[in-house]
C-alpha cells in the first residue's frame, strides 16, 4: 500500500485537521471532528446538512460553504456517519427553518439519518440521491446507488436555500434534480482502503470494471480494457436511454475522476461524452471536470448528465464559495 | 498501461478539444491547437504568456483567464512547445504593454521561448522559474528545476498585470516571487507516458523517490517507503533551509498531487507539512490544496513554500477565473 499516512487509524482524523486549517476562511470542525460546519452558519435559511463515508473527498466536506452546505459529517473511510455526529451537526447549523438531509442512497446511511431526524425531532426531510443507472441493487443499496449526481443536488439546492427558500421547496427541488440526473463509473484499478492495505477487489491488467460504485461494489460486468470512445459510449448510451429526455433538452455534463486518474485523461472522456450526448440531442449548456466523488485511489471516472431547466440553471450558476467548488 | 485514451498520437487533441469545449466561456483554441488563449483579451495590459509540455494539467492552460495568463502553449506530453506555438500564441494576445513569457527552467523550453521572443521582435520579456530545491541541475535543466511555485508566479503576476502593471513591473515581481518561492517533490509510483506504455522509472513496492522532478527526473535518492510525517519533515527541512527565512515570515503553502494521489492523502500532508512549518516560525497565511502541477498519472506530491508580503498576499487573493483556479 503507497500511501502518504502515519497509522492508518489516524488517517481520516489528520486529513481533517488539514483540511479545517487550509480553509479556515470558510470552515470550521465540530467537536471530535464529528461534523465540518460553515464557518458563519446562516441561521435564517434551511441548513444542508449531508454526510457519509469519507475517501470520497472531496464529497462532501469540500462543499460547505455559502451558496451549498452548511455541514458535513464525515464517517471512517468507506463507514456511514453515526447519528450522533448528524444531530450535532444539525443542531450545530439549524435555524427556524428547518434542517435537510441529502444522503446517498446507502441503507446505513439513510437508517442513521432517520434515526438522526428522530432524535433531533425538529423540522426536518430528507432527500435520498440515486443517480447511478449502472445496477438496480447494489452491495449497500436496495435501489440504485447515490454517487456523483449528488454534487449537483447539493450545489442546486444549496443555492435556493442560500436565497430563501423554505424547506418543501427544497425538497421539491432536490428531489427533482436527483430524478433528472443519471450517472455511471468505470474503474481501471482498485481502490485500496488504508485499514484493509490490500486492493477493494482484483483486476487484470487489461480489464476493467464496467458501472463500478464509488466503493468498488461490482458493477455490470468485468470488461477488456477497451478504448476511451468505446467506454463512453456504453455509459452515455446506459444514461441517455434511462434518462429519455426529449431531443433539444439542456443538459449538465459532470465528468468526475474517481481519484487516481489524471485531468488530461478526464477532458479526453469529456471530448468523447459531450460528442456522443450531443449525436443524441442533448444540448451541452454546463460543464463540470475534475474529481469531486472519488473512491480513494480508483483509477476510474464516472459521467453524469443532470437536465437543467431555466430555474435549475441560474441556481447552478449561483454563487458559491467552498474548498472544492468556487465561482 | 490503463489510461482513457483511443490512440496515442491523439491524447492531446482530444484532450485539448474536451478542455476548450468544458470552458468556452473563459478560453478559445488556437488554430491547430497551438495555444489556448483567454476568450478576450484584455489588449491594454501585459499579455501573460506561458506553455511548455503537456501531462502537467491544469498547468498552464488551466490558468488561462481572467487574473492569470493571456495564453498557454501546450507541447506534446513532456516535449517543449515549439517556437511557433509561442509566437503564435504571443501574437494572438499581444497588445502595446507587451509580452511577458514564464517558463519553467528547462533547457529546451528556455531556447524555444528565447527564438520565439526573437522571430516576435517586440516588447517582451522572459521570466523563469526555478523553485525545485531538490536538485541543482537535473536531466532537462542546468541549474534548478521549475516546478509548482510556477502557479504562484503566474497568479500573482497575473493579478498584477490585470491590475495595469508594466512590463519592466511584472518581471521585477515575478522574479521576487520566484526568489521567495521553494518546492519539492516525492514520488511513491512513476507516471506512464502514452506513447511509450510503460511506466517511466522502476519503484519497488517499498520504495519512494525524494526529490522527483515532474517528468520523473531523478531525485536526491531512492528511499524505502516512510510515514507521511517522516515525508514531510525531509521536503520542509529541504525547503525551509534553503528558503533561510526570518521567524514571523509570512507564506503561502501549497500542497500539490501528481495525478495519481487522492485529495484525502493532500490533506494529511498539508497538516504534517503546516504544523513543521509553523514550527520552524514560518506563519501559513495562505494555503492551496490540490493537483495542479501533475505529472500524468504519477502517486506522489510536491510542497512549495513562498513567502509573501502584504502586495503579494493582495495580488494572490485578487480575483481570478480560470479553468482551474476561482475566486
Amino acid at each position: 500500500m503507497k500511501k502518504f499516512i502515519n497509522a492508518v487509524d489516524n488517517v481520516l482524523a489528520e486529513s481533517l485537521d488539514g483540511f479545517a486549517a487550509a480553509h479556515a476562511d470558510l470552515v470550521a470542525l465540530g467537536a471530535e471532528r464529528k461534523f465540518v460546519r460553515r464557518r458563519e452558519p446562516n441561521r435564517n435559511t434551511v441548513a444542508l446538512v449531508s454526510g457519509g463515508g469519507s475517501g470520497h473527498e472531496p464529497l462532501h466536506a469540500g462543499f460547505v460553504g455559502h451558496g451549498m452546505l452548511d455541514a458535513a459529517c464525515p464517517g471512517r473511510v468507506f463507514t456511514s456517519p453515526t447519528p450522533d455526529q448528524i444531530v450535532e451537526a444539525a443542531q450545530a447549523v439549524a435555524g427556524d427553518a428547518g434542517v435537510l438531509f441529502i444522503v446517498k442512497n446507502d441503507s446505513v446511511d439513510r437508517m442513521n439519518v432517520e434515526m438522526a431526524a428522530e432524535i433531533a425531532d425538529g423540522k426536518t426531510a430528507t432527500i435520498v440521491t440515486d443517480d447511478d443507472v449502472a445496477v438496480e441493487k447494489s452491495t449497500y443499496s436496495i435501489g440504485r446507488r447515490g454517487v456523483a449526481g449528488t454534487l449537483i443536488v447539493e450545489k442546486i439546492v444549496g443555492a435556493a436555500a442560500e436565497k430563501g427558500a423554505d424547506l418543501a421547496t427544497c425538497v421539491a427541488l432536490g428531489e427533482r434534480v436527483n430524478a433528472r440526473t443519471r450517472s455511471m463509473g468505470v474503474a481501471l484499478t482498485s481502490c485500496t482502503v488504508p485499514a484493509a492495505g490490500t486492493p477493494t477487489f482484483a483486476l487484470g491488467e487489461d480489464e476493467m470494471e464496467m458501472g463500478v460504485g464509488i466503493h468498488g461494489e461490482p458493477g455490470r460486468r468485468r470488461v477488456k480494457l477497451a478504448a476511451a470512445d468505446a467506454i463512453a459510449s456504453e455509459m452515455t448510451t446506459a444514461i441517455a436511454e434511462d434518462l429519455a429526455a426529449p431531443a433539444g433538452s439542456e443538459a449538465l455534463l459532470l465528468v468526475n475522476g474517481f481519484g487516481g486518474t489524471p485531468t488530461i485523461e478526464l477532458y479526453l472522456m469529456y471530448n468523447a461524452a459531450r460528442r456522443m450526448l450531443e449525436q443524441r440531442g442533448l444540448r451541452i449548456v454546463r460543464s463540470l471536470v475534475g474529481s469531486y466523488v472519488t473512491s480513494l485511489d480508483m483509477a476510474g471516472c464516472s459521467l453524469t448528465v443532470s437536465l437543467l431547466d431555466a430555474e435549475t440553471t441560474a441556481l447552478w450558476d449561483a454563487p458559491v464559495r467552498t474548498a472544492a467548488l468556487k465561482w
